[in-house]
């Protein structure tokens, strides 16, 4: 049984996981969690409903508070403390203490880390205005929040397509807002295939946001140090409110100072049961790697679910259980106002990098019986091997009931499946949950 | 290549599916089918929604009506015709006309099955008093509702708490009656664990459905001919309308006539390819056998999803193709008023029958994040393989978006994936669409 004390850099989703799961097989072990912000545990992709104003404050985003890590867990969660540094040999962390900037070496016997990804959020011209944000943090959302209550903005720009992107601009368009997206790309979410982007960019156009593609950030405009603008390579957009949309990149430059190992987009690299290249130095959650279960290559995800499974592997593994985190097949779901997308596997840009010879097939059909109320249309598209038939990859958008249908592909991914496999599949039809045909299975049948 | 004349008889979902696929691989071949009812291809699950008053019109439950088989498609669809009897060795088959009672010997040199299920309708002292129903074919239905119209009833009984009992119920609750279900065993919904059943059983109560559990039909009361009560083991329960939901069974005496085996439930034999025990003659739908890919034995179930399915396997077979139904993992899906229902896999019961052990766990959790408006409640209970920990059944009770997520359970069931494997599935999380461990995950959990 492994022993001694547990130091977990970071609080969130993957440290939180595992030391709970840790405290559970071992319940006089001592554990140490350092937390950098003021929060443990709390939902990141809530704060775009808690911005929106579906969620009646920031509290509720918050699973477990670090009075409650402690209280009731027996965690000794330490908020507003910072590791500045992994001694790797002395099997130590130097660590700031933010409330009174004391610093201090803290031993472990082994050490966890989860620091998590952080916004990307370039410097250019004017970035330094008030009024632009990043999203990263339960601490940012509530800043952006506070700003909106404060300075009333009437116009925001949203920088990016992606998820948080998206999420955003649905979220200040429900707040009133008139906004603006720039996304450099030719559609919005880019993890689709241009062919099913188009249709987010429709309904994103359809809920009122002004969308500019192929348009890049090059700076911003103020006045009295305040934001009045966003400048593309094209035009300048007044905004009132920037959210900077940019994607993640893992927080590993810790480990990397360390001499840990990185892998793919700098997360840290670790086997199958958490462990990274150090000697009782673990990774999980944002700023570890995973692995791609259809393309079968390193792969990073900074994802909720991908840190509460690698937390709990890492957490089982800790206490000297024996786990592995198989990996993931890039499953993802958004909802903007009343559209539904969801993907999962790789995409055609993914699979001719791959260099991967494959077929599509596109159908648009019903999420109910036709004859059934609030019938809504569904797209789907799968993507094949050619020859053999495997399931390379699925995107749907659709209305209500439309994406959460992705699951299915993602567990036929997961097992392998062939497109005709899907066709056979029993799944559940009633004439309010479906057509006959599930839509899923339509799109396969077009691939028999 | 298969050529010569092809009979269909029957004209739903499994002929029309079949004589469909024969047509589109072979424009030229001679297709007769011969249908007993004045309807083709119709959705007999719409029923209960068109009664429900949910859908305009019968009609709009027809897919496609014999017109349009004959013009577009050139398929000899003859309505209101009905074969009388199979002459194996002569290859034809003996038709009556039920427009002018003509009769007929036809040729063919395949033929294929689809008679359907008929519902179970016992003859019991006053059986024979009008406004007591039973649904299986669209007719049927349109009789139930030409009979709501004319009559005005207030007070209804469901007999049998199965699917179509209940979606009854939920439709005639809707049309403002009162409504009594009476059922013979311990729970409603005996394709559920008890456990599982009375979660519906509440929530038939709470739409304000009166429920008689074990207790049996045993007569009706009538006055001047038509009904005004159901007459239980127990008690007399006053009634205007019946509808009698208990069950169906393979439509297959012509084929037992014929000296084609029959298996399960007396459904019509067939091998992976549709064909039956006699030469060129194929059987399909809710007729036909299936077989249970959890249980490895044969298995029939009226539903149809495996109607299409089958039919089109047997339209390809029919065509000189080849293609296999491999079989059902027995999923279905249930809606009554904001309530959903779903079941995949084998019950406590079944495994019992089958002498497999077995471990389950039953989780209530939510169906959204738990701060996103909306999130309702969900129970989940699967059921797995003691050792092995191969997933063998799951059941899912819960509010909207709760049932659909039994298709990841179906689809784990057909790759023979275990808990474990289940528990690392790269599911789609979004907080409107889920918690971070999607509720299946959460039940999985408890049992690794």
């Amino acid at each position: 049984m492994t022993t001694g004390r547990l130091i977990v850099i970071g609080g969130d989703a993957a440290g939180m996981s595992a030391a709970s799961k840790v405290r559970r097989e071992q319940p006089q072990r001592e554990i140490v969690v350092f937390e950098r912000s003021p929060h443990t545990s709390y939902s990141a992709c809530g704060m775009p409903y808690f911005i929106a104003g579906l969620v009646e404050s920031a509290d509720k985003l918050i699973a477990r508070s670090p009075e409650k890590f402690r209280e009731k867990f027996n965690i000794d969660a330490r908020i507003r403390h910072e590791v500045l540094e992994i001694d790797v040999t002395g099997q130590r962390v130097r660590v700031l203490n933010l409330a009174d900037s004391s610093e201090a070496w803290e031993a472990y016997d082994q050490l966890l880390i989860t620091t998590g990804a952080e916004a990307i959020f370039p410097q250019l011209e004017g970035s330094d205005a008030q009024g632009i944000f990043s999203l990263s943090t339960l601490a940012s959302g509530i800043k952006v929040f506070d700003f909106m209550d404060k300075e009333l903005p009437r116009s925001a720009v949203v920088v990016g397509g992606g998820y948080i992107g998206l999420e955003m601009a649905e979220a200040l368009v429900r707040q009133g807002l008139q906004v603006s997206l720039i996304e450099k790309g030719e559609q919005v979410m880019g993890t689709l295939d241009p062919d099913m982007g188009i249709l987010v960019s429709e309904a994103l156009r359809e809920i009122g946001v002004a969308l500019y593609l192929n348009e890049s950030l090059t700076g911003y405009e103020a006045s009295n140090g305040k934001v009045t603008g966003v400048v593309t390579d094209q035009r300048t957009i007044p905004a009132d409110l920037v959210i900077v949309g940019l994607g993640t990149r893992p927080n590993s430059k810790l480990a990397q100072q360390a001499g840990i190992i990185l892998g793919e987009k700098g997360s840290i690299r670790v086997n199958p049961r958490q462990q990274t290249s150090a000697p009782n130095i673990w990774a999980a959650g944002d700023c570890a790697e995973s692995f791609h279960l259809v393309s079968r290559k390193p792969f990073h995800v900074a994802l909720g679910t991908v840190a509460n499974k690698q937390g709990n592997v890492a957490g089982i593994n800790l206490s000297g259980g024996y786990a592995t985190f198989p990996g993931v097949v890039g499953t993802a779901v958004s909802k903007i106002c009343k559209y539904e997308v969801a993907r999962t596997g790789l995409t055609e840009r993914e699979l001719k990098t791959l260099g991967l010879q494959y077929t599509t097939a596109t159908t648009k059909t019903k999420t109910r019986a036709g004859y059934y109320p609030g019938a809504g249309w569904i797209t789907v598209k799968l993507l094949a091997e050619q020859g053999t038939g495997r399931l390379l990859g699925g995107q749907i958008v659709g209305l209500e009931g439309a994406a959460k249908r992705i699951d299915v592909l993602a567990t036929a991914l997961t097992a392998g499946m062939t497109v005709q496999q899907i066709v056979d599949l029993d799944l559940s039809y009633a004439p309010p949950f479906s057509p006959v045909w599930d839509p899923v299975q339509t799109a396969a049948r077009q691939l028999v």
